[in-house]
C-alpha cells in the first residue's frame, strides 16, 4: 500500500531512491531511535531530536508540558519529521560522486495532543515499546503526577516518502581510469551486551526482551 | 570560549546537560557526519538531513541548483540545524525515566550561497574532508560543470548549544524496591573494514587516510 505522491511528499531528486510503501516506510520508522522534528516559532524554523512511537499510521511524541516544541506543534496542529540511518560511505574518484548509503523517511502528519489518561498511557506505551519491544510490560506505569506534566502528541500520517541508496560507489566513465582509490566504508550501528543498573535488586536477572532487543542488534540495524 | 546564551539557543529543559562551549561543540559536529535541517516553505517548517562540513565557526552545505531546500535556506538566509549521536538506551524500572545518553547539537546561523568558484572550492573541500579528513587531496577536483550544478551554502554560526548525557539510568528513590530489572544498552556506530571498489585500477592500494578513518571509527565515535 502506497502513500499519494503529492506536492509536499514528492521527492524533486533522487527519484530512483524514492519509496512511497506504507511497509518500507514502516519498517525504516521501526528500525530508527530518534526521529528529528522541524516547528515554527514566530516564522522561524527549528529542529530538534527526539524519541518516538508507532502504532499503524499514528506517531507518538512526548515531552514536558513546558516543552516550546510541543508547544508549538500543538498550535500549528501539523508536523514535518524525518529519520536516517547511515549504512555506508562512498568513496568516489571524483569529489562529485561522494555519497552515502542509508535509509531515510519524512513524514507529513496532523498532530493532536492526547489529553485523557487512556489515550496518553497509549500514546506511551507506544513510545516505551518502540523503544525496546515488550518493555511496556517489565517497567512501572506512569502514575498519574507523571501524566500531569507530560504532554502525549499523536501524529496522523498523512503523507510520507523513503528514500534508499544501497549500492556501490559510481563515478563516470572517464574518471575510471584516474589512480584514485574508491570504495565503501560500511558504517553500522550496533548494541552492546546490556549492563545492570548498579543498583539493581538483588535476583534479578536479565529478561528475554532485553536479550532479544541485544541479539536483534548486536550485529547492526 | 562559550557562545552568547540567548533567547534563541539556551536550553530550557534539562540545563544541567547544557554546554554553550565551542570546543564541545565543534567537536560533535566533527564526528558525525549528517546533520537535519529545518527549512520553511510557505510558513510550513520541513526537515531534511545532509552532510555537512565545517571550518572555524562556519558550516558548509551543498546540494543541486534546483534543490527546494537551498533555495528556502538562501531566500531566509538563515538556518537551524542539528546533530545527534545516539549512546546509549537507558532502562529504568519506571516507564516515566527511560531515557538515552547522546551528544546533540543544535546550530544557529547566517546563510550565503557561494557564488566565486574558488569560495564554492574552499566549502565542498570542507564537506569532503568532514566526510573523510585529507579525502580531498586523494580524489579529481570538481570541474566547471559540476560546479555549476551545485550549490554551496556557507552558514556562518552565530549561536549554538551542546546537550550531552552521559549517566546511567536513574529512578525515584521508590521505584529501586520494584521488581523490574533496569541498565543500560550501549549504543555504538562502528565502521567495517574499507571495501574496495570492483571497477579499481590494477595497482591502486587502499591509502593511509582511508586506514586512519577505519582505525579512527572500527570501534565507535
Amino acid at each position: 500500500m502506497n502513500y499519494a505522491q503529492t506536492d509536499q511528499n514528492k521527492l524533486k531528486r533522487g527519484r530512483k531512491k524514492a519509496s512511497y510503501d506504507k511497509d518500507v516506510i514502516n519498517s525504516i520508522l521501526d528500525s530508527n531511535e530518534l526521529c528529528t522534528i522541524a516547528f515554527n516559532i514566530a516564522g522561524k524554523a527549528y529542529v530538534q531530536p527526539i524519541n518516538y512511537g508507532r502504532s499503524g499510521n499514528r506517531l507518538y511524541l512526548h515531552g514536558s508540558v513546558k516543552n516550546r516544541m510541543t508547544t508549538a506543534l500543538i498550535e500549528s496542529a501539523e508536523v514535518c519529521l524525518s529519520v536516517i540511518h547511515l549504512d555506508a560511505m562512498k568513496l568516489t574518484r571524483s569529489a562529485y560522486n561522494h555519497s552515502v548509503n542509508y535509509r531515510s523517511v519524512v513524514v507529513f502528519g496532523k498532530v493532536r495532543e492526547l489529553t485523557e489518561k487512556k489515550d496518553k498511557l497509549i500514546g506511551l506505551k507506544s513510545i516505551i515499546n518502540h523503544f525496546v519491544a515488550d518493555r511496556w510490560e517489565h517497567c512501572r506505569e506512569p502514575d498519574d503526577k507523571e501524566l500531569k506534566v507530560t504532554r502525549v502528541l499523536e501524529i496522523t500520517i498523512e503523507s510520507a516518502s523513503a528514500k534508499i541508496a544501497d549500492n556501490p560507489p559510481e563515478d563516470k566513465k572517464e574518471d575510471y581510469e584516474l589512480d584514485f582509490w574508491s570504495g565503501t566504508l560500511p558504517i553500522r550501528t550496533v548494541c552492546d551486551y546490556p549492563i545492570a543498573d548498579k543498583n539493581l535488586k538483588d535476583g534479578i536477572k536479565i529478561p528475554d526482551h532485553i536479550i532479544d532487543f541485544y541479539e536483534k542488534r548486536k550485529n547492526g540495524f
